[in-house]
């Protein structure tokens, strides 16, 4: 038996816990919990078959009170004395996908992001469009090409408008998304619709996610249908799923939802806004600190949302928040609206850049700050551009 | 031992053998072949373990090697005698979801309803967007609320335009989209595009396809990112998957693609249209017969499309062709169009229809035609409309 050594402050201490799917040398792919600089292995500590599954799916489907008692059990288990076998330091261990992604919705839930998309796109038109603060503005994307941090990310090809009729060739525009993704552990059946104030017993917890976008792609195709090819080729997650249980300490008000009011519906008896804050990294510089908690919709109004026409959710499916951008300009989540559409290039390490070059590392961090003062950490979703194939 | 009858001119002749999934009794869901009147229980006739599992998805992925070997061995032993267990009346079963789908698209590839749908939403406007004869427009949809024939779909509710901000409320324009279908059996990895003569080696088979539109939610929501709560509460799927070594035999040229040319990642050595005819039955009367071989873009050009960017397919992900409509009024594969927006309403058994009506039935049946002039059917996607909850 041992003792996990969890620094004072910690960012991945008892209030936190995240879980996630790794493996140790050849060992299978398993859930672990992180503790300080550790992994806890579940299988071995609470010696459930459950968490031998090489994803989350099958833990989730277990449902809110499984995941109340799993969590109390840990917050004990982790302040005393664990087998040795079951501690691995976090910088030995491989980091996997830690769920079997169902359906991946993204959605656009920053007035500031949409606001400036908006100015960007049609700069001739409002920049925000009527529906926009009546409803959670969203779309299904590629399930298929979510990827676990550390992925590298093939400059993708396509269409996209020339002088004389569209050109095809690597994107010239390649840019990120600073997001939330929200994971549905507990689904819900087909013409049963959440209500906001059920997402603690649907939602399991929340990665950082980055929407990478080849915006050239993207403007060429999206009309009328939305985006596909520009968003499809690949989309990047933290490995370590903060548990809503825990986020529930950071709640905050959300900044607007007066005028318009929501439709009942959507309305939460006490709002899920969330005092996060990311950091986005590019080749090692910050360039921008997007603050979650100026986000307009919540992700429990997300979920509503998707649900309130009948359709299921199900276990492993993913939501994005879209783009978190504040109000200030160094609080951007997207290097479209930090380079102003490439008008105002960054200086990164003395280096001009408006969109990615080839070799370029974007690294998104995150920690969330509860009522307490505790921080909670996320870890980072990372990834590097390779050339065009 | 037994022998199978199988009517001459039987669209479930020996040149279909279409695969679904069935369960007769008590029995556990299993893979089966219609022939005439009958299924043929694959996991007894051909005594393999892939054929008890309760979707295609295993016997899929196997790859088209295989799918080559199995055809040509069906095709002997359903003219000779089979195992008398292994046949059941398809009276006698009940049929389910194919396939585990895993993402899901919905294509826009028929000109004339984009067309149709440019006059009818932008009246105001070119109705074709200036990239539709470019790239085989197309969104993702949701996988979770693919049903099978048969499955009765509860009216959505949701946000509706009003004339002082939107309404919430059942849908008041509730439409059907006639579409084929096509499954991929042999996935892609990441970053290897795949080619439009490589069709046959990736897809597996083809079905038809219901993708149920509520008109009212999706013209309130779809401006930026395209249709979301409109489509996502049901989509129907018919049982039976029609090989595409089946539909090999009916291919025919496309009608356009000669100006603009398609880029090269989308151009075919032999196209891939389709001559297959489908008809829609509202309330057991027909009231439209959409041509498939009118379709702009080929599904071979659609798996191009979707993979050009470094996409990775999956076995189980279904593509929609879009609404199938044809040139003439009679052949358009939505109440939109049949109707003209609601203006021009249709007599049903007597009744007035512009959408539809809560007790409704909606069945759609298909065939290919061969160039030696054999039918090969689809059978039927069907569902009726249950009051809203």
């Amino acid at each position: 038996m041992t003792v996990l050594d969890i620094p004072a402050g910690s960012p991945f201490g008892v209030e936190n816990l995240p879980y996630g799917v790794f493996s140790a040398g050849d060992g299978s792919p398993r859930v672990g919990v992180r503790v300080g600089e550790h992994v806890l292995d579940l299988s071995i500590a609470l010696g459930d078959a459950v968490f031998a599954e090489p994803t989350l799916n099958a833990f989730m489907a277990q449902g809110y009170d499984r995941w109340v008692e799993v969590r109390t059990r840990l917050q004990t288990l982790v302040t005393g004395e664990v087998p040795a076998e079951a501690v691995h330091a976090v910088a030995d261990v491989k980091l996997h996908l830690p769920v079997d992604v169902a359906d991946y919705v993204d959605f656009y839930a920053s007035e500031h992001h949409a606001s400036n998309v908006g100015r960007l796109f049609r700069p001739d038109a409002e920049p925000l469009l009527p529906n926009w603060k009546h409803l959670p503005v969203g779309y299904h994307g590629r399930s298929g090409t979510v990827y676990v941090s550390g992925t590298d990310v093939v400059r993708p090809s396509g269409q996209r408008k020339g002088e004389d009729g569209p050109v095809f060739g690597p994107s010239t525009r390649l840019d990120i998304e600073a997001e939330l993704g929200f994971i549905v552990g507990a689904g819900t059946p087909a013409n049963t619709p959440v209500s906001p104030d059920d997402f603690p017993r649907h939602v399991f917890g929340a990665v950082l996610l980055n929407d990478w976008s080849a915006r050239d792609i993207q403007a060429w195709e999206y009309v009328p249908l939305g985006p596909n090819l520009g968003k499809s080729f690949a989309t990047s997650v933290s490995p370590w799923v903060v548990p809503v249980l825990a986020l529930a300490g950071a709640r905050v008000p959300l900044p607007g939802q007066t005028s318009p009011e929501p439709l009942p519906y959507l309305r939460e008896s006490s709002p899920w806004g969330l005092d996060i804050t990311l950091s986005v990294e590019w080749n090692g510089q910050e360039v921008a600190r997007p603050p979650y908690r100026e986000m307009y919709w919540s992700p429990a109004q997300m979920l509503a949302h998707l649900t309130v026409n009948g359709a299921s959710a199900r276990t492993g499916d993913l939501y994005g928040s879209g783009t978190i951008s504040g109000a200030d300009p160094a609080e951007r989540g997207s290097f479209l609206e930090l380079s102003w559409g490439g008008r105002d290039p960054l200086t990164v390490n003395g280096e001009s850049r408006t969109f990615l070059q080839d070799g370029d590392e974007v690294t998104i961090t995150g920690a969330a700050t509860t009522s307490g003062g505790a921080k909670l950490g996320f870890g980072e979703v990372r990834g590097r551009i390779l050339p065009a194939r």
